[in-house]
């Protein structure tokens, strides 16, 4: 399976009053994270492979992440994503992010591919994951 | 054990391009729904409590969340939060934010409560609980 | 000209290590708030009045803001909210917001109403005001 | 003066309903953009110079953007910051925003230098920037 790995400072905006990460942060960094897996397993940004498979993207469906070891404004943290499992329509993701080489995040998620809904195109639906998708995210 | 509800307005600046609430936002609003818990508990606002017990605050240890239903701007969600465990220096709650009266999405946290290291005021470090807001969050 | 006025709670999360709101959550409040302003004018949410008048929105064009006193969690606030000037496809707002009735922070904002480019839909393009909107701002 | 240049990917949380850059956003880039700088005038990360020199930071005073062209999740852009004025505890920078080469925002921004109010460590209070910082701002 497909891993990414990919180098991000923690700013000063990134850090709450206590002077470490807000924790909501970490989950925008691992958002960015799985997009970044996907860019580099379909060779084309969000922008362009949502307008190719003509997606909405993929919504969270569950998701945890364990707080090991505070981060904060200054440090070069490594966030390590791979795909653990892929579904029909849906697929999961591991975050491990690295602080010196000691895991100081871990997250996981679970995200389902999704379209328009044909008979609203107000909502949402899930759809399968193209077969092109699925074999890019297995060659790893 | 405590609960309390609040009501969320879901903003613009909420929602990603899919339209809906990019799900960092939700951590986002169940950290503040902890807060408004605790302030309701304590009758203190978090930055008066904070010195009153010489913390500096609750970093969240583990936290996972199940999306079930979308929410986009404007509209009116309740977040419902509850109290489910109460251990030496640790405490879990369970957050579950409706929309129209349905279960939306569903978030689980682990947070400690923390003071700054004596042997190093950069670090921080797990302390018990005061038996006073212990006390008081098992009021209720 | 229309003005508004809503009360905000400083929340943990829109602070920063010095304790104090991080000055870009400012302008979070300050979206949220023309918002309000439009809702309570045309008696519909943002999502309904987006359909409503086929646009995709108002974005900035130019904005300032003047940082008199600082504001941290647990702080109440109010942002008052007021029309200043009404073009054919922009429009200005100001927006004070106020500690303890004291001006803490000032916001100036110039926004475009927008479309879809009906020659391009990946492209936004100005569009005039629709009449309709136009009075109920200046009605006030 | 002393100028730092950074690139930024714009990605998909960045982004609102719109598909593009939610401005508060913009806001972010340049607070961190501005850390960039110092750090590259002082060889040291924020979390490091604000020990070294007794600071909480510099807050924002005044800051006022203008936004040219939109940008959206994807998009690559490179953001180029330089001091424009120094004066005793207060310093100015502009930061401009480019996408393929062309002015998509600028920013303006005058902050302060701060410190613990002596009299009372709740609050911050302006003062002097260190002679050997503004050395370094100034060398460029």
């Amino acid at each position: 399976m497909l891993t990414n790995k990919r180098n991000v400072r923690i700013v000063w905006g990134d850090c709450d009053p206590a002077g470490i990460v807000f924790y909501p942060r970490y989950f925008e960094m691992f958002d960015a994270s799985t997009t970044a897996l996907f860019e580099r397993a379909l060779g084309m940004t969000k922008y362009e492979f949502v307008k190719a498979y003509d997606t909405v993207g993929y919504p969270m469906v569950d998701t945890r992440a364990r707080f090991l070891l505070p981060t904060r404004y200054g440090d070069d943290v490594v966030i390590e994503t791979e795909i653990t499992e892929i579904k029909r329509s849906s697929f999961s993701l591991r975050h491990r992010l690295m602080k010196d080489g000691e895991l100081a995040v871990e997250g996981f998620e679970t995200r389902v591919w999704v379209g328009r809904d044909p008979a609203d195109p107000d909502r949402i639906k899930a759809k399968p994951l193209p077969d092109a998708i699925v074999a890019k995210l297995k060659a790893g």
